[in-house]
């Protein structure tokens, strides 16, 4: 269960407004990899962990940490679009490129849709979509994307900072950018003693199950050889690096019975 | 450029048909974590590469490789397929519950859609996109994202080898086991290799940017203390995270302006 | 069975083209809120109304005319788009802000995919999905969804209104928002009557089952007491609300049993 | 800014495990009116709410007890699949046919994808989308929006509770019952307040400015006549319905100019 | 505009319910190339022809007769699950394994969202989607999509009918088999007129301008020989085909320069 | 298997960066019609093909090639990204026009999600999904699909002709048109050989079946009188078109059973 506190996590005010800005920062609350992305994922993983108290604990806080995040978000872009213009006459763009520029470059759905708040959805008007987020019931698995999710939030952060000078977006992103540190850095190390207990490949248990003589092998399907530079090299799990050259195909062709002709497979 | 050979890469003929299988099959094909995700990943971060050649050629080998996979798992779909019933009355259902739970089971585009052969679908039947996919720019984040690619599809995979006694079915998925293993092997490599030059929080020249008073902060946001296991702890960054147990709100208690009138925001 | 008459049911010409304001009104055509919802929304329903044949006639009759409402708007977003710029050296936007503005703004889509005439999406390019109609064969629920739809249509037909000055748009937009008025206004007589029926919480029958004891409790799960406002006051089913500052949690701490090992699900 | 409990707002425990009963639920977590819904939306209004602070405060607080609903019938849907087959061989189906219709009838992706927990989709492993949530920015449509999510949730949650005999499932659904009772008629109070103050047809300050000789007009477009039964009864903004038999089509044949040919919009 | 007439255009009345069989309809009603999809394709394309009268009206008259077929399936979807069952104790599923396999197999959202009426989805429940449709303003390419639309329907309404037994579908079907050929024929015949006037190849004006060497020859990229078959063959436009056996790669090995550091792509 | 040479198969290389053609061009890899529906749709159709060796060589050959163009076009997208901007300060826009332009009309996805490389969406950064390839089993169904492909593909390359200067872009885009006029000419040759074994009407053996008395006439369903056009014309398979001129509802009026009172039904 949970509780809303009014006060937001950290500081949400741009110095002034800017719509073009407003749409960019979409990316990091409906995007991809946006903080709902986090959020959906991070409270999912833990509502469904039966293992260790402590990783369902660092789940949860996380997760619960990211509604503020798009909490803050929220707030920021419909900050950024206080007083957004909604229409001007062609002479006005005539003589005022840059309201030409805001006007060709804004979401047009922050004003007809959302009367300039925030959206669910990233730049493109593109609706988040849960296909972005992750729950397998394999922690291991789980923590490494977790590791994703906030490695490819804060390169996005990163760019978006230098998409803007108002110090005051620069701040939240600033904090941001921390707490994706932070977020990186716990789930790592919770990936490491999941690495340790498990296995380095995941899932840990199959090995003696896998066709071991491929389970090393740099193969080269390419007229490229760069990838030979792992050759002989040694992976995580303290095996060598074969290369292979010429991969050979070592399926059938294949063949397929006729359909049933109720199907229609006309096929020639 | 890419050339075809017909013979498929591995063997993928199963001893008998089987259309559950086949549609749980799907995942791997069409699934968020399928091949067909791995496949557009590794290319297209491949194609937009700018670095070292052989990170570059890891990637593209890779992404040929998973085409391959894409046509073995379809023809696998399409002899799981053969001969599977597409009608039966509902007296045959009452004699022969073995049918009557196929016809139940089994994903009914496969027959009206696709005259059973494979699809682009996961098991319920929802189309691949490309929101699955990653290609970022930044290598050390998308190897990341290849990891947890090749980590959460072999999850899948060994799953779905207990979900048949099919030798040939099996025999296949031992082989993508593997190659699976390899992938993820292969990708931490890189990954770790790019973390030695550039850091392993992603991107690695934020760090005099961030609010760094907030960048090793393990903070408490629920009833639970599981958290606290990590306090004191050496993240890889080298520094110690610290616990705080009651994370204060330090933003505002948002307000906004009143919007213009012709938004007919009506708030009461 | 239906029947097509050229003639529109409303004049949809503007005085000039404005490819910015035809990309916006693509709203009001494939938005979450535009025709099309309420074209497939309303004939679904009828489609599937087994009850009073005057619920069952307003809905054919009003589906029907929403086809028409389709056919106007794609109509004027074509005509909007007439002569639209496919093309502009750099130095013209130098020298033609406006142009400029134009060639930044507009739908790229509606020129590559549609030769400059209407799509089925919304201005952000996003195809109309069947997830945005609802027939749920509940006629209170379904008039209740219908009033909304005609609301946030005519919201967002106010909004365009004042994103324009084009006589001829403003035309055809006040027209759109008199039929607005009509059907907001003819669904929630439908509404009243059908909750005289069956009551005014959906679905009706179901009091005697439900725990009671929270239905008529304004929980605070926030610092805010704002909602305490509507303490005492009487809901529209006769009973008063009462206000729960501390709302307890009166489940227990989630625990589960440890999945089946051939899941995989590595826990910690 | 959010805090979390461990305890459940209610319980959630099922007296048996039911695979097919999980899949069932999953409308109610991620479907177009399930309970992500509800929070995406209530808090997205509530953060973008610049008016009155009862209806903020109102949004906020149901709004984040919808996450402790998302929570709790995740939790229930995980303990649903307790022990759920993930294989069996044909002579099982057929010396059990009820294991049969579970094989059948579950979600596959349950095991594949999540191990046996609750995803973020309907039962049909449809993704949930943000096209689902509603946020205008007119709190008029929005509550109006909000009563249809309650609506048509307490119906699917009624529908659900005749499509099981478990009555720890039950209980569960008694409490969710209830709450929605709740909702309904609370976002009802709202939303009468606010049409009080903004009038009836949303939004209130176009009435002079829509052709308003189309307002009130119940247009025949079928050969049915029962939508004549509401002619001459008086709609909620106080005045009468008008009925035509034979609306005309007002507007002209619509004519195009031909597209540039560099276009190649090839006609006829 | 568009009038209504309560009478459906043909038959559609099932002998009994069959739930499975309402489950499969969907695929003409919401699927890719369902009746949705010919309804939304032929109007917009009739609605934004500029062209000749008879290719509009053409269009117009096919896309208002496809309206009358998704009522037509909508009817029968909703007859179909007449009095369908919403539970069975699994003690009916043991000793009743027809009903198991339709509580295994019909689309539970066909009670739950929709009170067992027809829904705007496949059958595996994905919403019907503007992705589907196509209206590009280029006459000769639509026809031919229309010629698939109607090809592809076909196809799955013919394997559609060998799935049922029930005279009252199969009515219904051997109807929608006749428009559907009637459909196919007419656009091809409306194809083969607008190919006479702009060409085979479309856009038929750019012949010109593309580079000539490649546009008739077989490019051979696979170790099959099969489309030699096609070498020396005279191509619909009068010219002949050539067969290349291994196509060179033409172009360069891609280099970039690296990108501006504020975006950081770490690179390796 | 599949094998992959670095030298791009044609020219990607522009004269200059332009991030507007770079956001155009994405229509023609991740758009409805672009490569990767085509690499995707014949790959898969060959894979499930069963037939003769000539289609399912033609099948494997192009969709090979189609890599290579999804290859070429993300590498000319990225070239043309380079050194785009990614922040000007408003005064910059108001001296720079067509910087404010590039600014408000670039995908601004291109900089935050890929580093300014290319994406798998199309320009409105609708992210490619498999519902818009086709593999059905039926060669005939499937090689006017590849037509169709082709047609709308090359439509939209001409359009893009149009929308640069750039003779390096027109330099590739020849080279696309030409491919592009093969593979419709070979789709053609090979759809013309299919009709001939199996009929023009897909699939050719439900003649016997279908309704024949409604397979040739054109029913008029508006009072547009075009269509009359085709009275009497031979169809291709060799029958004469008769022309309905009020085409009757042939059906009932549709009733239905009220339903089980655990749905919740409520109708009026």
């Amino acid at each position: 269960m949970f509780k809303h506190t009014r006060k937001l996590q950290y500081n949400a005010k741009p110095d002034r407004p800017d719509p073009l800005m407003a749409r960019r920062l979409q990316e990091s609350l409906g995007g991809q990899w946006g903080e709902v992305t986090g959020m959906m994922s991070y409270l999912s993983q833990g509502w469904s962990s039966t293992g260790s108290e402590k990783y369902k604990d660092l789940l949860l806080d996380t997760g619960t940490e990211e509604i503020a995040h798009v909490e803050m978000i929220s707030t920021m872009i419909a900050r950024l679009l206080e007083g957004a213009p909604i229409y001007a006459e062609a002479d006005a763009y005539q003589s005022d490129p840059a309201l030409a520029a805001v006007m060709g470059g804004m979401d047009p759905e922050h004003a007809i849709v959302h009367g300039l708040t925030a959206s669910l959805n990233n730049p493109n008007g593109a609706a988040w979509n849960a296909g972005y987020a992750t729950s397998s019931g394999n922690l291991v698995a789980d923590m490494r994307f977790n590791v994703v999710r906030e490695s490819e939030a804060r390169l996005q952060v990163s760019r978006l900072y230098y998409m803007t000078r108002d110090e005051g977006v620069r701040d939240m992103l600033k904090f941001l950018l921390a707490r994706e540190t932070q977020h990186q850095l716990q789930f790592m190390k919770a990936q490491e003693e999941l690495e340790d207990k498990y296995g380095v490949v995941v899932p840990g248990d199959m090995k003696d199950i896998e066709h071991t003589e491929f389970s090393h092998v740099l193969m080269n399907f390419s007229d490229g050889d760069g990838s030979r530079a792992f050759e002989g090299q040694v992976a995580k799990d303290g095996e060598k690096f074969t290369y292979q050259e010429n991969p050979e195909a070592m399926g059938d062709v294949p063949t397929f019975k006729p359909a049933d002709p109720h199907l229609h497979n006309d096929q020639g």
